[in-house]
């Protein structure tokens, strides 16, 4: 999930909070019911995520604009950061890239997608900044690069490259991170005139939503803290379930992680991307999907891989499977030519929700392992 | 061949009808001279495909724009249709798919990239719509997608993966016919005004060539329905001459699908494109060359593989071979950035032909199988 | 090295003159310091193909403008080319395309992306011509495809495919030649005045430099005529220290190739893009990087390929291996992304220098063969 996006849709789905309780009796009172217990864990997470999201904003208004812009960005996918450290503390290798693959591909191919048809029915032509969107554009490349050379190197470095392997993964993690730290202090202090509009936008929408006054510092904490240990918590059930759950949707583990894991961790940004594009604030609606996408790639991704040396069964490395990688390098290919150009309509929507499909059904019908 | 471009080089080509009667004679008569047959078919299409361009430009005209729209873009490939389905029939499903890798490649960089050079040789620097042909590249882009996507099931799947084969390019044809119609809803009703500009020139460089007035109905269908006939047993005869006359021209069954029938059955789109170009209608080249591209792979490919489910021994897929998916991809890449800029010279299309060159020259040498 | 770019940093780097004696009494009076030999020639070459740069400009204004500038765009990267053709004579080949290789990738990644942060620091926003740099990124894309097709061909052609290998190579080597030796006509001849610009900049920053007045017709041909004897006889020491050298440094001949030579063999570009850059020339900050790689690709690569008939002991391919290309594929695509926009920040030359680091960890843990 993106930065400072989670405020519009929070009163509407805090009902989905019963799930909370829901799954956690699942697992305990009825264990064979594994498929039951996950669909309970993923809607669960789904309000978790926003209160989470919430009390960061509400943290962020507290400690500056410097300090709340930092803290924005980098709980910005703190939901989907925790399920994936679930599934690594289980050596789900295989679900993690899977998580992040299909958050990478769903924000850039559903969420816009989406949006794009959304606001494309309701205005003929959108404009948004192209030189913007390019710059991101870039961003997301790199992201894309940094997925291909690790599989690169270990598809083409013969029996000897793997020695090196977790080395590499390592190494190439914190280039991203440098980068990525880089990247916020580029938008958060040296060019942060670049980016006033879509927070102002965003503040906009917000508002229409009754915007409340500002939670003291120790609330926002404390929500902060209770969220965060409930997303937790339902992750831990929710990653346990995984497996058994694709086994009874028949279904691969790897396409749940894909499409049905990001479909949900998406959530929050579908619906401010959606709800920005009705508006015709195409500048945040690309700022939401795009970035979320660029900070799963540097930043959640090489965070896990760091992660896994403490805390997994074994260290993950950054080699993605070839389907994964040729999702992501698709993705990326036409999400930055739809969006050069400064302007959007319906049908590039639809070009990106066309790929989207293309894809799902491939990992649908892709066979496990 | 491309919608609504086939008036233009008719009354000069009409003579080579005379081949029409001279394949059918060659094929009964001398049936051992399958090369001379082969060439004497190849002759045949381009006036009668002339013809069955002719009699749905007319019968658009008689039924109003947006049915007329729908003829003119449905009917816009239909010799290249009749010639794949005539190969299908036969079980030639590698002749089918490199005559679709031909048109594709052919449409962006020989006619495009000719029309480029003859342009811009009279013309210093020539001017067109940067996003229409954003537009185009996106759509070029996706249709590149979805070559790439069934082809790479294909060579990751594993074995398990054939089983579904079938079934994912059977969905992928769905999916890609749907975002097509879209297209034309797009082009013919929702944003009608972007491509206003485009028809308006080409009935000004028709109007040169004394256009005619409208035939009546019962004429239009008459023709059309007299040239189909033809075109389809001339594409009998064509296709079933294709392996013997590859072998003895000392060439495989692919290059000549790829380069010898896809310069055929592009004669229409190479002689209007570069008409287009020299009167510095780069708009309307573009959109020709580009067009046809996007149509052969988001509407005759599918076409075609639905076809092959009632029509030939055994149900076609999308699986293209890794060099013809390798011709495509660096086809669009390049096509996608000469066309980006929104002018050209000549020396970008020196680099469009470059490339073709330099494909064509590996389609030649790679060895058949 | 690019063309019309040495001038500026000879007078500082002509101390390491002292390099030359110092290569060649290593090489005769202490045979087994192979690793120091190495280093000693690497500095020798920078003031050689200095001098050999501010000969071939002094010659250029002698014999006007049109042949001046065939001769700057020819000898531009002669030093480069020396090099390669002594590692030729030796049947190096993974390293002659190890260090084209690297000097592709340096030149846009390295040179360009440390010229966008130097610039970037002093200047917010930096301008430059968007299609300019659009129109130079169509011709890397085509020296990207020109690299990828033959290695396609002989990964994907089977064995049969061998056969026809060095003829492809020998062929795709003449289009290329054909298409540079055109991209010369349009730059010198029919489209001069788009080039104006660059031009005019370069000498504004070399007259900073207290240019003399030039130099006679003798003394350009003697100067360039000594200091090019003088390269190849430290070319022909420098190639065969290369592989103990790498030895001696716990490194591959590759990654030396790659990165060591490429560096030592870019450093004008580097210095002049950089100065360039710092004084807001982006125009010609990009010439310089991009031109060069365009140069290496086009011109360079191709003239090896025809020397090896007669000069090494076998002919050389243009297939280099799938780590090469994969590097130079993911380069080209993000120095176009990069550039596409007409204006850079500091961060897209992070961005920019992070795939070279990425790319250069990669090609440092690659086994050897």
């Amino acid at each position: 999930m993106g930065r400072a996006v989670k405020s519009l849709l929070k009163p509407r789905l805090d009902w989905l909070l019963v799930f909370v309780p829901a799954a956690v009796l699942l697992e305990h009172l009825w264990p064979e019911a594994q498929a039951l217990t996950f669909v309970a864990a993923s809607l669960a997470i789904i309000p978790l995520a926003g209160w989470m999201g919430r009390a960061t904003e509400h943290l962020a208004e507290r400690t500056g604009e410097g300090l709340g812009g930092l803290l924005n960005a980098t709980f910005g996918n703190a939901a989907e950061l925790i399920i994936a450290l679930a599934a690594l503390q289980r050596g789900l290798h295989d679900v993690v890239k899977a998580s992040l693959t299909g958050s990478i591909i769903g924000n850039i191919l559903l969420v816009l997608g989406g949006a794009m048809v959304a606001g494309g029915v309701r205005h003929k032509v959108q404009k948004f900044s192209a030189p913007g969107a390019r710059s991101q554009a870039s961003m997301l490349t790199l992201a894309a690069i940094a997925l291909v050379v690790p599989a690169a190197y270990h598809y083409l470095g013969g029996r000897e490259a793997f020695l090196h392997e977790t080395g590499l993964s390592l190494e190439i993690s914190v280039v991203l991170l440098v980068t990525y730290g880089l990247s916020l202090l580029f938008s958060l202090r040296t060019h942060r005139h670049f980016f006033t509009g879509p927070a102002a936008e965003l503040g906009e929408i917000e508002g229409r939503e009754a915007h409340a006054a500002p939670w003291s510092l120790r609330k926002s904490l404390l929500v902060l803290a209770v969220a965060t240990a409930l997303v937790a918590w339902v992750s831990e059930i929710l990653v346990g379930a995984v497996e058994p759950a694709a086994k009874a949707f028949g279904m691969t583990g790897v396409f749940v992680g894909i499409i049905v894991v990001a479909i949900i961790g998406n959530a929050a940004e579908h619906s401010t991307a959606l709800l920005a594009a009705l508006r015709n604030r195409m500048d945040l609606s690309i700022g939401i999907a795009v970035g979320s996408s660029i900070q799963i790639a540097l930043f959640v991704a090489p965070v896990l891989v760091l992660a896994s040396l403490v805390l997994g069964p074994k260290p993950m490395d950054l080699v993605f499977t070839l389907p994964e990688i040729l999702a992501v390098v698709v993705s990326v290919a036409i999400a930055g030519q739809v969006t050069s150009d400064g302007e959007s309509h319906w049908l590039e929507g639809v070009q990106l929700l066309s790929v989207y499909v293309i894809l799902a059904m491939v990992f649908y019908f892709l066979p496990a392992g």
